[in-house]
């Protein structure tokens, strides 16, 4: 069936191309994702699956392909959403909408997805188990598609899941995986100080919240220069200091934000309750109250050892030498994935994809305006997730 | 003199107060009195005085009244700018410009003064010396007009300067007045500290200005704490932290806005160096840049000791028991004046005279949507000044 | 009788250098003075006064001197303790004892002060009203000895209550007052800060008191700058922190002691809140457990406007010109005084006498270990004192 | 070879336990080993050896076993130098030195390799290449003893190096190894900032030096919170901040110690460069100067991959099931070894031999006053070092 199936994905190449190209012009943010969600039914349209639509809190599709021997059932998935970015690529088939743009590649890992799926319809009566293909919505926007396509039960028969990334800084035809934790989880906080306004002349009859403010900024970098492990991953960033005023007027609150980051629940926990204790502190040493939200975003990633074991197994033994160059060990990332939500509940893998513009020295990253992919990275793609997945479902 | 004088300005007290009335209702913001100007002008057209108008950097007005008998050139001041507030007063006469108010009590310190002037000018054949009238434009905003009209040169033959203003938290019939520094010189400061952009999850790829410009303020606050006497008034307020952004971005700049105060120029002196070593030392630990604007506003306002025990011995001597209940010394305030300019080059008192609305028990501040005074102040105020001004002619 | 005791005065001047300089060879420490105690009572053994002796915490000494007319009854004190410095004055009658000097004039004080109280015995038949003589042991130690003295009672029929300083940086001739507030009160405080020790590599196991100490010491620096009336003198310096260490061993605890100056009792309370809360807030920012003791030493120095103002008219009428050369208002002091705690219950006046060293250009300063007087002091404070009482009571 | 050379270890066992019970009775500080030095040369006394004494800053030893085939070098060290503590564990053979023990298990490093030292020399006729043994002084103790026996010169001809460490919480039978970056570099800092003192009631006449180091303090937190990547390793920690003094005297300098940890030599340029320029910067922003000592003591120790991975090998095939049970990859650590300076000039490896005591359910650890070690782990180590080296040679 794998030499049926490589054979398949090479004669629809071009198809994934038109299809990212399709999905590439007509972006659409999270959980605003209409028309795209709409494309992909009518892709199945007819064919031989369970569809699940609307799964979760958006558009989140779900299609069940089942094999005609029995198996195992695992996942794939793709998520489909554009970001709020205006394209500067200048490409042909650029975004036709104002300020929206693909530029985290979900559009190639919708296209390959499509027609890995519709060829293992086509192979249905070889399949052996049932794979679930996960067309995910609003992967960009907290709280994120997946947390709620899990808590939709379709996934609860799942044994394995799997999904990729394109990564524009790694060479066409280079796949790279990283065992254990290997996405950061983020949370959001706000803190909003209230002190008392008053006239610059005169801070005895005010409660200055500036200061106060700067004295948590201040205090906050203990949480990470002392309350963690020093061989722990932890960031906390406060990106937002609104604070402005009149410059004579003694400000009586200001709000800030900021951004956590972490590779394991338990830097989170530390971290969240240093920085309730802080804003605690704060109240008392400054007379201020501070109103604190904090929200933990996506999990951190964690790819199971056994199955990232077995992919880069198969991956060297059949990729390499044929449609892969090289399967290597990636550093921990700061970035995070709500992918990292199925793999709390379900044991597998999100890796890496090799997909460095021809010609490019210094490719733009995710999220860039130039961003872009190599489309040669589709069908490898597509091929290196076939691999995992009948390797796992044939094992 | 003196009693005819004292009697004419009874006799046209209404008229005080119609004058304040028309004014209230029409205020004129600083450096944008037109109509107020022409208003003033066209009060002393064809009398027999010397007019100066569009003195300094906007519409300041000197009118010299020229005595008949040999004598000492004194000037006697009234600003008429009114201020960017939305009038809460609900009175009769209330400011028919829409966000423009008479809320520090201008209207009034004009009326009165045109009053003065004319009774002085009817009195010219009595009067020993010269008066100079100076209605002065833009008090509220700096660089304000005083200190341009004192550049004009056209008060260079003056030997002493009166001024005096309404305050409603004293009552009507008490003068308060203060020997030496009385009234607070004020600097403003804008700081830009510019750092370097970047992902939050990224800290070392970027320089954080939030967390920079945080450590600004906890430094800045051991200006006053460990740099200053600590007898001496002195205080450094920031603000304005101008650092809203997003909450997962690094920032790259950052805004503080301050206003500093001070009684004494040495004392301004230590602040300006003490923020621009701070503000470098940041630079260096931080390696961040930082642009520091740091304009001395007004400085501080010294009446002179001699002058000011005149003026109180006049008043209590002849204005206690007659037209005035007291004559108090009163504490040093933190706002600022820019009769202080005046002050620096000619010997003079800028004294305050008491105007609670009646019946009213907390009235309100200057500045605020529904200040008011007692219009009775405004003869008190004309007969105050008067026995300043002939007490000092007349010595 | 006022001439005959100055004349009086005048005959015994040798006999005043010759006390002061035997007293200034034989120094004692606070709540130490047994021998100078006993030279005291032997001066007055045998007079026709009341003696009280061990009089409140220490070797306190009270002689009454009952005039035979009936009166006020006033008190005038003087100091006799001594410093922990040891003498560099090179002086043929320099201290004998090692370590400890009268290097704050108190040796000036108990010398003219014996010799006027010795006059006043000799005048009692013409004296109208009662005096009494306070020798007070501990001054330069909290808490003092003024305290107890006043709380012993023995001074609860007294109306006033005065007594002077030597100042050698006022020219000899020189006497100085302050109305009002005229020195510092103090508090001490010292702040233990307890975390939990560690490895210097492994700060998540442990709970740096550095870190929470040195941000405590950032925080307060605000209760100067940002919670006092910028016109409110005070002033809080940490004096001590003391957390010396292993360099690779994280502090498991610091201990920081400080001085708190003020001039009013109001801001006192309002510093002792500030660092409570500020000390409190650390507690929970840090996780630290901050144990805080703060004792007031010396309350602000009040002198009565009524009778500074009396001494200041009766000097500048009968002293200047004959043994002052001027009487000047001086600038409210940051040091502190045990007198202060009289001036709590009794109304009086302590003041300055000008003491410049003859032919020395920048005299020391008090507590230096070449401080000196110029001892033709002696008579111009026994004469000074004598005025202001005689004043006092026959007035 | 291997066979007959872990029977004469096995024979020897009882031997190892004595010497390294002698050695334990007789401790000797860093660079003071005169008799452990001796007992190890007496050891080798009359072997056909060559033998190097007094190599590098102490008593440094080397041995070197010519193989009678011709092959590599190699080197096997350990070190024999104990610590300036107070022996607790009440062993009969526990420390007879008042204050100093071999509380980190030196003494069995020694006893080990003497051992096999000598079993090695008896098979010379077999050995196929060179091994030196290093029997090194003081590890303790910056600059420890390692770096000068590299700069001896006499190592330069060797190809690899071998360390153990015994670590009392893995179970004897275990060993564990870590592959590149295994323990952390240390760099030891001292900064005294320098202000000028003054009366704790006059701030303006000082400048407060704790004031100055404490806002060093906090700066210093963002070192490691901002300008390291978060997933490197990084700890500034500030020891001792000596700034002891008199309560209401402002301090006039302050000194800081520090010790900083990294796994990595551009983290600790990092380091380095932000902690000149936060004292630098401190500098302006307070005007107290810094003068600022850093030196970096013992690198990061880095295990060359392929000889890791070479010691997993042979130890998982020769040793588990034989006499390991287990051989583990162990985390990074924040601990520091003078053996990476070896590493930085010789490929090498420097693994753990568990040696858990016996009965005890939580070890102490090292350095702890109730050390000890498991004596089954002496064979263990002889062995495992024994196959690693051969592995190495025979290769």
């Amino acid at each position: 069936m794998r030499e049926k199936l490589m054979k398949m994905l090479e004669e629809r190449q071009d198809e994934m191309v038109a299809i990212r190209r399709h999905l590439h012009s007509h972006p659409e943010l999270s959980f605003k994702e209409d028309k795209t969600a709409q494309y992909i039914l009518d892709f199945y349209e007819g064919k031989p699956v369970k569809i699940d639509r609307e799964v979760g809190n958006g558009h989140g599709i779900i299609i069940t392909i089942e094999g005609e021997k029995p198996g195992k059932t695992i996942a794939l998935r793709a998520d489909f959403d554009a970001l709020p970015i205006e394209e500067e690529t200048g490409l042909p088939f650029a975004s036709k909408e104002r300020g929206v743009m693909h530029a985290c590649g979900h559009d190639g890992h919708t296209a390959y997805l499509l027609i890995l799926a519709d060829c293992l319809i086509e192979l249905k009566s070889e399949l052996q188990g049932t794979i679930k293909i996960v067309h995910q919505h609003a992967e960009e926007t907290p709280p994120g598609g997946a947390k709620s396509i899990v808590e939709s039960g379709l996934l609860d028969d799942v044994e394995h899941i799997y999904g990729i990334h394109f990564f524009p800084f790694k060479k066409t035809g280079e796949v790279a995986y990283r065992s254990g934790y290997a996405m950061a989880g983020r949370s959001y906080f706000k803190l909003r100080v209230q002190g008392r306004g008053g006239h610059g002349s005169s801070p005895h009859m005010a409660n200055d919240a500036i200061v106060a403010a700067s004295q948590f900024v201040s205090a906050i970098q203990t949480v990470v220069s002392r309350s963690l492990n020093p061989f722990d991953m932890g960031v906390v960033t406060i990106g937002s200091f609104d604070g402005k005023g009149q410059f004579n007027v003694i400000k009586d609150h200001v709000t800030l934000e900021g951004d956590i980051r972490y590779m394991t629940n338990e830097v989170a926990d530390k971290i969240d309750q240093k920085i309730r204790l802080i804003a605690s502190g704060i109240e008392t040493t400054f007379g201020v109250t501070c109103e604190l939200d904090l929200i933990r975003d996506y999990p951190p990633l964690y790819n199971d050892e056994k199955i990232t074991e077995q992919i880069r197994e198969v991956l060297e033994e059949k990729g390499v030498g044929d449609y892969l160059t090289s399967v290597t060990e990636f550093d921990q990332l700061s970035g995070s994935e709500d992918f990292a939500y199925y793999l709390e509940k379900i044991p597998g893998c999100f890796f890496y994809i090799g997909a460095a513009p021809k010609g490019v020295e210094n490719p733009y990253f995710n999220h860039h305006p130039k961003f872009d992919i190599d489309e040669d990275a589709l069908l490898i793609a597509a091929k290196s997730v076939a691999d995992a997945a009948l390797a796992d479902l044939f094992a």
